[in-house]
């Protein structure tokens, strides 16, 4: 049971300060000003994992993503039921996380351009939000899968790696969609912000688990191990 | 004797170098131009505990925060009066560190938009910054409960993880308060500030140490240890 | 066959998030704005070689770039032919992640003042790119040299050394040429944006391999073991 | 004989990479625009020092710096007359990466707001000038001291830290002075650039000298052992 409190709470996290950088002082687009940008909401999302990757790495793992967790799943790592509980938690932590932000924002000041910082594509560029969500995810998983493999992995920088991975997925895609490439990040605002965040939510579940699963399979290619599913 | 010098040391440097690149370079609010922003407010307040955790963390520890020395006492790692003489010299250390950056204005140019790098809130939003100081002093101190646990944690990557985390909050943060998270580093500013600064002390203070105590309740759910309060 | 598909895969990985940040997210001159500016790009290259280097780094060594590969043959550390086809492999993961940038460009927006991220000089300035382009990659290429030294080295650092040394190559090198130290990651764009950056190109192979010799030249002086070549 | 060269070699990385990130990519004060700016030049100077720390480390253990230098002979750590022919090869080493900026501006475009990256301060804040090189010399040498020390240090995490302090103080003292903490790093630019860098560079010497004897004369009381001067 702690490591799912712990998912529940890594993915809190991650959507709490990912998010809430672009809600409090993010100014993506169309602003010139003072706020952190692109670069410090990538840094953001990515620091957030860095943090819960040293805080809950040694109780679950820190997954705090599905997209992760069916990777994981599908390398063999853990069982299929272990995995729907992981996934399951990290929804409900994300939407805790996105609650909190509703309470801040209904408080008092927000700077950035998004009260919730949903995920969405402009109309019309479905396909291309599709192929980054599936593309990026499937390059992220790889290297979640490749730096935490017993044998040829490193284990003591894993978590500085991943997050800085993550950084990068951001700073090319935000642009593009926002950057989910997990469900769980995607859902949670989504509920909050209704509207096309809520129309186009499917594609921020099924690309990033696409690409989770295409990572497996080329990761097994490289470390030998029977693919599960 | 040689601990408290540390800490005051410490917390000398991270008022000075994090509050100080405010004052010198900060450029957080309304001006366009060429400072490094609240990105990097927020990088030279997570670098100062990285600097400093490598420097006195096999001497005191580096708290350098008289939250992480509540969260650390009720986790059962060091006995009250050792944690009240560390807060004490925390907040001596962090004085130091504000009448530093009064000479160096005092004799010279300073860029920034704020003299002191004192932590102050919108009239009217104290609410807002009590839940975010509360909540951001939480998931930091969680953070250093975790890296820094014996069973749990990660000794080589601990200073690195718990400076990076305080950017992540410093990134989320200053535009709601400009991010405390350490009543000593409210202090020390405020005191050469006066008006708000002094009027909103108290939330600096309460709200940081309210997060973190719950910081070490949620951590020894985790890590089965009892809690000493 | 498995270090030469991870060459690949880690070069299409390294041109298509580092060219892709331009692409995507880049303004990196004569646009004041939101995107991640040079900056941004500078890390989008140097966090992809993270990513990668702790991913295949225990697979093929993460070279992900002929002038390394040169430089670790004439340092004796690996074979001619292999050498050879390590080059082929990066070539040709290059292309791919170019090809890659290119569909995501035609199936919707780009915000960056570049369609492909190929390198380029501006006319008459070629004596200029020729010295960056040589005396950068004998930096980058001395850095790799020295820290994956068995005995003068640091395995479990080097990745993100590398990485972190690519990024400073590229914030003071992307103002010249856009910064290539990689001949890989110049032959892929150019094919798809033509023109200046196809007739340029020559540049951005010659003079990445003189620096790439030079390294190994001296590093062998550091590191007594006789020069291959 | 090879730790003088890898110390030349070393200095000479920093200045070309710290100055050259002013000299082309700077924009530093006065122009709104797509520079790396302040934060930019910071992250050049901290990443030389983390590239050369984890390259020459083992071989002549990276101090490219008079400044540290002296701290470390301060400290008992090496014999004066070796800090001697370290401080020399230092300042060649400088003067060589001044040379090379000069060679690159020489020949094409560059984009910064200095041609040389050369200290100079205000007319009128020399006090203000002398107490941030002083003081910001203390902290930086004092977390070398303390981070490579035997018992109470990090050799792992060495260079990575000192890299990032270097920032992190270069964050803060660009708008000062452009920030020394380095007389070899003051002394090369201010050759090629005259004037007021050559009739200042006195302080950009006895500052940091200061501040770095007083380092390891704080540190000396933390870690028990004779000061030797």
């Amino acid at each position: 049971m702690k490591k799912y409190f712990a998912e529940m709470l890594g993915t809190m996290v991650l959507v709490l300060m990912g998010c809430g950088s672009a809600v409090f002082s993010g100014h993506i687009a169309g602003i010139v000003g003072t706020g952190v940008g692109t670069l410090g909401v990538a840094l953001a999302f990515g620091l957030s994992v860095v943090a819960m990757a040293y805080t809950i790495g040694n109780i679950s793992g820190c997954h705090i993503n599905p997209a992760i967790t069916l990777g994981v799943w599908l390398s063999g790592r853990m069982k299929g039921k272990e995995a729907c509980m992981y996934m399951l938690f990290q929804v409900i932590g994300a939407i805790i996380g996105s609650a909190i932000i509703y309470a801040l924002v209904s408080t008092g000041i927000h700077e950035g351009p998004t009260l919730t910082g949903a995920n969405t594509y402009t109309e019309g560029t479905a396909v291309q939000a599709f192929i980054a969500e599936a593309l990026f995810t499937f390059i992220f998983v790889l290297v979640v899968l490749g730096v935490t493999s017993q044998d040829k992995g490193n284990a003591n920088m894993a978590g500085l790696v991943i997050g800085l991975t993550l950084t990068l997925v951001h700073i090319v895609c935000i642009p593009i969609t926002g950057t989910s490439v997990n469900p769980a990040r995607s859902i949670g605002p989504a509920i909050f912000q209704g509207g096309a965040a809520l129309s186009q939510l499917w594609l921020f579940i099924v690309a990033p688990l696409i690409g989770a699963a295409l990572s497996a399979l080329v990761w097994n290619l490289f470390d030998k191990k029977p693919v599960k599913a």
